[in-house]
């Protein structure tokens, strides 16, 4: 236990790219995607190594607090910031400051999805400190995290980092953002490759709760009004009549859109953490390198059996069937046991028409 | 009922080419690989057909007596032409004509595959026709159908036909075969369909008992000496031991490769019969024409869904999985309910190769 922060972990999705596994009852961060645990079970683990168990929240849709019970047993009510609907991660965000300011005046957070993996843990975790000494030195600043692009990706934002930040206290290699940009086309995200002044937004934010609160009654008066009167209730924070009242009131919108790329001092800290937010199949079947015979399984490898196939990437999700590739390269084929997937890799995103397809066909059973 | 003739239908196949829907002892003929009823049940009942089902007869090993009868609950044991031990076609054809030279002195047998498929049934008939009355007409021919050739198969035996047999009671168009040649390779077998006297070996044959006797008797002695033992022993049909001991001394070898390619006077019936051999899941998936998504579902075609897909043919062979395809083109997909094959259209071929490789690593539980 290092580092003097609190964590919340934003677990409320509910994607659709990870069909057939994910389901709406079983979403991306319950998965055990990359074997093993579940990604927020990862995601907390790391949070309570870093900063001890006790100051890490979870914050999901209150209709998903059994789904987080069965990945987190131990999770007690009062570190679960249940959300009453969805309403995308500003007024979560938001919540969360409002909330922890009570718990903490002083408290810095950091504030991270549940489904994003990094596989350098020693990096992410020098990374956060650099982070969370940079929150507390610049008490005014939102800090957040930038990966350094390791290929001209289409599918992330980029931020751009404009001179170093120097003031006292201030870590070297702290940056000040200048920009944030939406997901690029291949030109532009080859143009941000080369300049070397472009990073990924890895969507992992360092702020005191404090300063957060202040930048969204600046930058996002239409979720500060709803918080405020919230705050300014008697029956706050134990009211779930409050609570819905707000968050109706709110816009949903995400914290990059309604604060960040507004806020005067954004600060980014560069780092290198084998970061990915493994948002598609294609994602996770990059972070499996392929065997002998040039293909991946996640799973139970021995259930696997090819023929003059290669690039492919098997994922074993469930049961114990048999699958065996003949002649076929660069596929992904998911066994999800009441159902299969087979994609060309590359085309994941696509996994989505087949999520509407069923919906039309009124295949709730699948969904 | 139209054709004076008895049936053989040949039973006895245990391939692996249609792993993973084809087991030990789940073979091939025993499949409904074209939807609907098995292909021996198909077999047994266009045969019924045709010449009336008390003289129709099978042949398979006596131990897959039980695979048979799932099939043909009705075939009696005096219709069921049991093989003690595998030997290829020549034996078992030998011991068809012996027993049913003994039932009727003048029997026509029409001898054919079990797993062969026929899209025009009205062609096959005549076909038939015209070869039974070939067979009686010219009393010592072996007469085989010969199918016209739509592409250069390198899949398939050919038969070069030579000019037309005019003698009394031939029926026009029947023509002398000169010679039988094996699977030829691509250039050869754009070489035999430029030249029009090349056909596709059906491995359908119709001969007096009598004649295929006495062509074995000249051209197989190996096959023969066992045979007339068995033929002098007091105990035949009977016994058991003797007929063991009969199929043990003769040699595994086909009919084609023992006679056919000897016999001095076979005679070829050209047809146009739709015929396949069905020999891998190609050839199945060559049977299913496509539907409006461009990709042919063999099973219920609601439980498959697909995304930027086509050319795909999908078999659900057991269960209800739901299967989707994103992004693929011409894969064949078979979901055997424990075993799941994915397979490049072309490559079927090398659905062998899994077989090996499971039986190398003693995957009894899926072959």
């Amino acid at each position: 236990v290092t580092l003097d922060a609190y964590h919340v972990i934003l677990a409320g999705g509910s994607g659709t790219r990870f069909w057939p596994l994910s389901r709406a009852g079983r979403p991306k961060q319950v998965l055990a995607l990359l074997g093993g645990e579940p990604l927020l079970r990862q995601a907390y683990d790391r949070a309570a190594a870093l900063s001890g168990e006790e100051r890490v929240y979870v914050s999901a849709g209150t209709s998903q607090r059994e789904q987080i019970r069965s990945v987190l047993p131990e999770l007690p009510d009062d570190r679960f910031l249940g959300e009453p609907m969805a309403r995308n991660t500003a007024p979560c965000v938001a919540l969360s400051a409002l909330l922890l300011s009570r718990v903490d005046p002083e408290a810095v957070l950091i504030v991270s999805p549940a489904d994003h993996v990094y596989t350098r843990q020693d990096r992410l975790a020098s990374a956060l400190s650099t982070a969370v000494e940079t929150a507390r030195a610049a008490p005014d600043a939102l800090v957040t995290l930038g990966i350094r692009p390791e290929r001209p990706e289409t599918g992330y934002g980029y931020i751009e980092a404009a001179g170093e930040e120097v003031a006292a206290g201030v870590p070297p290699g702290v940056r000040r953002a200048s920009r944030f940009v939406e997901k690029p086309d291949a030109a532009t995200a080859a143009r941000y490759l080369a300049a070397g002044s472009y990073l990924w937004n890895s969507g992992l934010f360092v702020w005191r709760a404090r300063a957060i609160l202040d930048s969204i009654r600046a930058c996002a008066p239409d979720v500060w009004r709803p918080l405020d009167t919230l705050a300014r209730d008697p029956g706050f924070p134990g009211s779930a009549a409050a609570l819905e009242a707000a968050f109706a009131a709110m816009p949903s919108i995400s914290i990059d859109y309604a604060v960040l790329e507004k806020a005067p001092r954004v600060l980014v800290v560069p780092a290198d953490p084998g970061w990915s937010d493994v948002g598609s199949w294609d994602s996770v079947a990059a972070l499996h390198p392929p065997g002998d015979d040039g293909n991946a399984v996640a799973g139970d490898a021995s259930g696997v059996t090819t023929a003059g196939s290669r690039g492919c990437f098997v994922f074993r999700g469930a049961g114990d069937r048999a699958i065996a590739l003949v002649g076929v390269e660069d596929l992904i084929v998911v066994d999800a046991g009441d159902a299969l997937l087979v994609c060309r890799k590359g085309e994941s995103q696509r996994v989505r028409d087949i999520v509407e397809a069923l919906r039309r066909r009124g295949r709730t059973d699948l969904l």
